[in-house]
Parts: C-alpha cells; sequence; structure tokens
C-alpha cells in the first residue's frame, strides 16, 4: 500500500504528465518525470520560490520545478539550443503545451539563449542545472557559468551522471558516453556529449568559486532509459565515425566490446546532486 | 593445512625463484610467479613440449613453462626490446641469471628479435603469448602473428589482463591503462600501452585465422602489485602529457578522478586466458 508521500507524488505525477506534449503512450515520460521528481526533491525547492534552470531542455525538470514553486513561485527556463532542435519534439513544440497547460503561467521559456549573454534586473533563490554539463563545450565555461550565476543567485542546485557508477550493468553506458565524446572530440561537430565531468571535478570547480556544498547525494536513475538509448546512439556513431589515429580506434574498438558483450542487460548510471550556497 | 597439490606449488615456486635475480626482498617476485603458475596451468603445458614463448620479457613466465616441459622439454623465449630494456632488471641481466640456473638449459633466450622476421627449422607443440598483446601496435599486427604462429604451431596459448572486470575496485587498473594508451596515441613514442584488446577482439581474430578455442578461462590476478604499478604511472603520465585537444584533455581528466577517488583501495584486472588449435 502506497504511504501518503507516495500517493502525493504520484497525483503530482498524473498532473504533471497532463501538462506535456506526449506523442503516444507514456511509459518514457512517467519514467523520465519520476526521476526528475526525486532530483527536484533533493534540491528543496520551496513554494513562492524565483528559480532560473539553465539547460531546461524539453522542460522535464521544468514542470516539476513549476509545480513545487507553486502558485507563488516563478520558473525562467532557458536553452542555449533554437526552439526548432530535439526530437521527436522540438523544444519549441514542448514548451508550447506546457505553456498553454494549468503550470503555463509560472514559466517563462527561452530558447537560442545565450545565459552569459543575459541581462537580470532581479535575483533568483536558486539556479538550477540539471543533467546539462556533459553539453558543455568545457570546465572553463562551466567556471564562467559559475561566475556569473553568483551575481543573480546565492544557491545552486546541480544534477548530472554519476560515472562513478556502483552496478556493474552501468558500465555499459559509461562505456557509451565515452565512445560519444570520442566522437565529438573527432568531428568538431557540436556533438551530444562533450565532457564527462566526474562530480568531484564539479566539487573543486563549485569550491573554487567560494561555494560552499550543503548537500551531495546520489539519486538512483539505474532504471531510466537513458542508458540504452545512449548505447543505441553509441552503435550508430560507431558505423559514421570519421578516420581517428590507430590506437584511437582500437580504444573505441575496446569501448564497444565492453559495452556490446556485457552479460547482464544495461541499466543506466545514476544521478549525482550537489546543492551550494555562496 | 596445504593439500598436495598445493605443496607441490609451493615447491614448485620455491624452486622458481631461486633460478631468477631478485633485487630485495622477494615479496613481489612470489606474487607474480604464483599467477604465472596459475597461468601455465590453464595453458596444459606438459613434459616433453617444445615451447615458443613470445614477448617473454624478463622471463617470469618463461620460468614456469621452463619447469612445466621438464627435463626434456625445450623453451624458446624471444622478445623484441633490447637486452638492455627493462627496469630495475634489465632483460637481459634477468635471463643471464635464469641462464646459469637448473633451468637454464631448457630455455633459449632471444632479444631484440621480431618473431615475423624469424626463420625456424621445425614445429613448435605450442606458442605462448603471455601479457605481451597490449605492446602491440595494432590489431593488424597481432593478425600476421596469428598467420606466422600457423606455420610454426598448430596450438596457441594466450593471456592478457581483461577490461572485461568484475570487482569494483578493479576499475581503477582499467583507467589507468586508458590514460597509458591515451599518451602513447598523442605522444607518438613506444609508450608501455598501445592497445587494450577486449577478450572478445582476440576470440574472433583467432577464430577469422583458423583457429578453434578449446578452452577459455578468467584467471584471479587481483592480488597482483600491476595495478597500482600502473596507476602510479599514470599519474606520474598525467603530469607530463603533452597538448592535447581539449575533449581528449577533459576525457583524461574524468578517468584520473575515477582512479583516485574510488573509495576501495584498487585491484589488479584478471587475466583472461584462451587456448586454441589449428
Amino acid at each position: 500500500m502506497l504511504n501518503n508521500q507516495s500517493l502525493l507524488e504520484l497525483k503530482t505525477l498524473e498532473h504533471l504528465l497532463k501538462c506535456m506534449k506526449i506523442i503516444g503512450d507514456d511509459t518514457i515520460q512517467r519514467t523520465q518525470l519520476t526521476h526528475r521528481i526525486e532530483l527536484v526533491k533533493t534540491f528543496q525547492v520551496k513554494k513562492g520560490m524565483k528559480v532560473l534552470e539553465i539547460g531546461c531542455g524539453q522542460g522535464d525538470t521544468t514542470v516539476v520545478l513549476a509545480d513545487a514553486v507553486g502558485e507563488t513561485g516563478q520558473i525562467v527556463a532557458i536553452d542555449i539550443a533554437s526552439p526548432e532542435y530535439g526530437a521527436p519534439i522540438t523544444l519549441g513544440e514542448a514548451a508550447e503545451t506546457i505553456s498553454q497547460s494549468p503550470l503555463g503561467q509560472r514559466i517563462d521559456f527561452h530558447f537560442a539563449t545565450d545565459f552569459l549573454q543575459m541581462a537580470f534586473d532581479e535575483k533568483f533563490d536558486v539556479i538550477v542545472l540539471s543533467h546539462c554539463s556533459w553539453y558543455f563545450e568545457s570546465i572553463e565555461l562551466l567556471k564562467n557559468y559559475l561566475q556569473k550565476i553568483k551575481q543573480v543567485a546565492d544557491r545552486i542546485c546541480f544534477a548530472e551522471w554519476d560515472i562513478d557508477y556502483t552496478l556493474e550493468p552501468q558500465r555499459a553506458h559509461f562505456c557509451a558516453a565515452n565512445i560519444a565524446l570520442l566522437y565529438t572530440a573527432f568531428t568538431e561537430n557540436d556533438g551530444n556529449i562533450q565532457n564527462l565531468f566526474h562530480k568531484t571535478q564539479i566539487k573543486e570547480l563549485m569550491h573554487s568559486e567560494g561555494f560552499l556544498i550543503t548537500l551531495e547525494q546520489t539519486v538512483d536513475a539505474s532504471y531510466l532509459q537513458d542508458g540504452l538509448w545512449e548505447i543505441d546512439y553509441s552503435n550508430y556513431l560507431l558505423n559514421v565515425f570519421p578516420e581517428v589515429p590507430t590506437k584511437i580506434q582500437s580504444l573505441i574498438h575496446s569501448y564497444a566490446y565492453l559495452m556490446n558483450e556485457q552479460a547482464k542487460p544495461p541499466l543506466s548510471l545514476n544521478s549525482f546532486v550537489l546543492c551550494a550556497d555562496l
């Protein structure tokens, strides 16, 4: 039997599902939202808060944040990608459905928007970066973000895949991420994964920018579909890899063998959460 | 209490230790030989056999093979490295001590010797490649070796580190090997580790060359010192890395964090053994 907390979360989940654009069956969105609800719980976002979400994508975390801040709160959700980006639903389409939902009036979406170039009139209670750091071109860029974040908020909540995996079946997701990163490194496009930051590297960066880490937590994400998607994508990349130095090619092969020869069905990496105050 | 088999192995170990050049305390050599005895046991080398060992190094496996073939057997042990290579004991020094030991007359050492250029008058019962494949410049070179091996023997026994590790504390060794490989890939020297072949890749290669795999086994090597040595070496490499593309640099950092932030003391990877007949 579900306890009161679980009942509340299930009700939240059903409500959020109704606010989002979903194609076909809602299994995937249900799983993704379940994890985002877990993440936002660790962020301790409260009613009435004003939150800036950087790298909002299709708004999976955004809707959970909007629900958490309640009617008196506000979310500014930005993404550097254009509204046409994303499949099967583009960022623009996803945001439009959310904007027309009961949560819509609490959220301002801004796409093709560079945080570093934005001007802000007032401060936020918290800035959220959830599963977007691997898209960052470099650790220096992340450092620049933190420096600007300090000007507009005293609190940051950060979530990312945890490469320090604890379950053997999560290794294939790690190998897939490595292949995707090497693909990006050798194609000079804006490949999906540009870096695989380790949580200690993020902690060190926050610390060097004067943030005090108040919460560090691993959140189970092993049940998500992302690991399998990433493996499928990396197997596709193996066929379109450009010519790379022999030893790198051999390394990519070793990852591919490790990824595909795994005895157990793959699980997704976990998420790590870091919350820090100035 | 030790059983008869264990007693026999202990006696063998003590005998082999006396045949080798050892500087200071023999703990390291004792551990290494214990593992080599395990490996040679899986190779099923018998009395009277004539064995060619490719990549003999300081002769750790060679002495075990020489003991296994007995007085009527013979080992030809070759290495492409020069007799001056190796520290703290060079290949030449190691081989000299072994040659003067009771096992010496069963072993012919040849250094600075390229297997592909060697001429052979007669066939061997088995060809052994033990923990030398990662030094190979490419999978194509390994393929060339197999093609020549087919001309001089009907049986191959192959051992290598198993990157498909089963214990979490073995991951640091895997990360260290990745760093060493990336160092080699970006320095164009003859770096230590040039490839991290996965066992399935070796199996596929053997199969494509007409070998039938008769034995496949994982041999515990977690207790060896090699993982720690490799981690120390990779931490040293981090300080001498040449300039590499930003994303590769970031990947190396991620490995370094994973390698050094591991909660449990590192263990060495296991060895996998493949024996195959034509």
